[in-house]
């Protein structure tokens, strides 16, 4: 299990490749939600979102034998493009299985960052099979999106950063708001803060009609979505939480938020004109929690993950249509 | 005048005020550009550019006496958003002088930011005899965009950052592309690398027809602009190199780059795609350089500054639409 032992061995193996995130703030923010907002940037970092960091930790952490014979994932979105790049800058083969319907670009995308990509019929194929051949065949390793130590260790480093940061903004005490999908991002943050800066606690937030993290979190047993398609915030829709990451979150984190899908867009809105930050819907919803569910948390100051960016420009060209400069 | 050591100076003040913006990079703008890109996020600055460095830097070398009086600026753009901040962070009135058909969310960013505005009327009133009328009854001291040398030497820490950032990359000679106006950020930088990274260069980047530095570069003596208004990169437009910055800028910059407009357009697209960073023209034309017209730099590498993300929503919808997601 993940501790905070792997999460500093994560950043060992990170420095000098993943990219240390800015704390971004801006006095219009904090005038919206009412207090001090600080967001951490993790849309810039390598492959647009934080999916780097856990690609990286867990390639970096394979034995070289095994690494040498490269790695495969699973995803359309931004895990694939963490994994592609992370296994083209260790130098070994990485294949990743995408829906043949996904969007060209990312197809395109994932290809230019150096993975070989195989395309399978949603319908008619079977995904888990199509991997387990690979693993056979030519030795694959799977990196999971988030139920995996290291994926978890590396997506902590996040909140080691987040530690150090907030501390030089003279920070000590508040929520840090988290986009919650699987829970690797969530539950690694939690671990690091647990050790590192214990007056700062980690909470998912999630799109309403997707809050299986937050009923689970209530519950006390994972609980599952009624469905994981249709959200605009899809890089965050998973069927339910981890098996791993929800008893760190269970262990370590307040209550799940959930907020509108829509107050994503007005986030992004808010991000491009304060912060000059490009976010992606479910990139945006802990930030949107932040400032326009401020209820939701207390005290003087509130940190929001801003984890990836990974936008379509036609969506972000309405968005600015329809809430313009003022957010 | 304005040395290293001056610099240095401004760096110790600034330190934990400004934001140490992140030098960032993407293998696809490598690609295009055919060689290395590091880009330098100063839009990620407070009030959304440089210029809060060198607003930041003046305020702070007042005396406090003539400090705790105020101070003023004439701008409608960055740099009054710039002084205004730094005013409001140390606690001292800051009036903009602005023209009263500027821009509304301009003014009321600027109101926000704790400054006074005073508007006039560009072809009536007489902006200098107002600012005289202003230090002379309320004992402001002026502090002016470029032509100062606390506030050239406050923009010449963006350089002492790319030194380091530099050289933690592994480049240590290349092409350094700034986006250029009066020149107080591009003569600040060519300071900075002459006394902490020799083997990186200023090179100021200009728009077509608006390409005074260039000129004034290329002759040996300050050239004039033929027209200031007019252009997409209305940040970046000012007559004439400064008296201070362009003999500076004469003895340690490159030549001049001069790129079409349009290009900014494409390069602010391209910086959403792959940097997930927000540019406005005229911070982008550095970037535009960098990649739309490699052959104008040599090497294996090049630094492009972007220097600021101050756009207006509309105009950031529209150039979506026409270069989309591959830029």
């Amino acid at each position: 299990m993940t501790d905070i032992a792997m999460i500093e061995a994560a950043a060992a193996r990170l420095e000098g490749r993943a990219r240390r995130t800015p704390l971004l703030s801006s006095p219009f923010l904090d005038e919206i939600a009412g207090r001090r907002v600080l967001v951490k940037a993790e849309a810039l970092q390598h492959t647009g979102s934080f999916k780097f960091r856990g690609g990286w930790s867990a390639v970096s952490a394979l034995d070289p034998a095994t690494r040498d014979r490269g790695v495969f994932a699973y995803s359309s979105g931004n895990h694939a493009q963490g994994v592609a790049y992370a296994a083209r800058l260790h130098g070994v083969p990485a294949v990743i299985l995408m829906p043949a319907d996904a969007p060209r670009l990312k197809i395109a995308n994932t290809r230019a960052l150096g993975a070989e990509v195989v395309t399978y019929d949603r319908a008619r194929d079977d995904r888990d099979a199509l991997g387990a051949r690979l693993a056979r065949d030519r030795g694959l390793t799977l990196i999971k999106p988030f139920d995996d130590p290291q994926v978890i260790a590396g997506q902590g480093t996040v909140g080691l950063e987040i530690a150090e940061q907030a501390a030089a903004a003279g920070v000590s005490k508040a929520d840090v708001l988290v986009c919650c999908g699987g829970g690797g991002l969530t539950s690694g943050i939690a671990l690091a803060l647990e050790g590192r800066a214990p007056g700062l606690r980690a909470r998912p937030v999630e799109p309403e009609g997707y809050d299986d993290v937050a009923r689970s979190l209530a519950s006390g047993r994972i609980e599952r979505n009624a469905r994981i398609s249709g959200s605009l915030c899809d890089a965050i829709i998973t069927p339910a939480p981890g098996e791993m990451t929800f008893p760190i979150m269970q262990r370590l984190c307040g209550p799940g938020v959930v907020v509108p899908e829509r107050d994503c867009l007005r986030a992004m809105a808010l991000a491009f004109t304060r912060l000059k930050l490009v976010l992606e819907p479910g990139g945006a919803i802990a930030l949107a929690a932040a400032l326009l569910h401020p209820e939701t948390v207390q005290g003087e100051a509130v940190i929001a993950v801003a984890s990836g960016g990974n936008v379509d420009a036609g969506l972000f060209a309405r968005l600015l249509g329809d809430f313009g400069e003022a957010g």
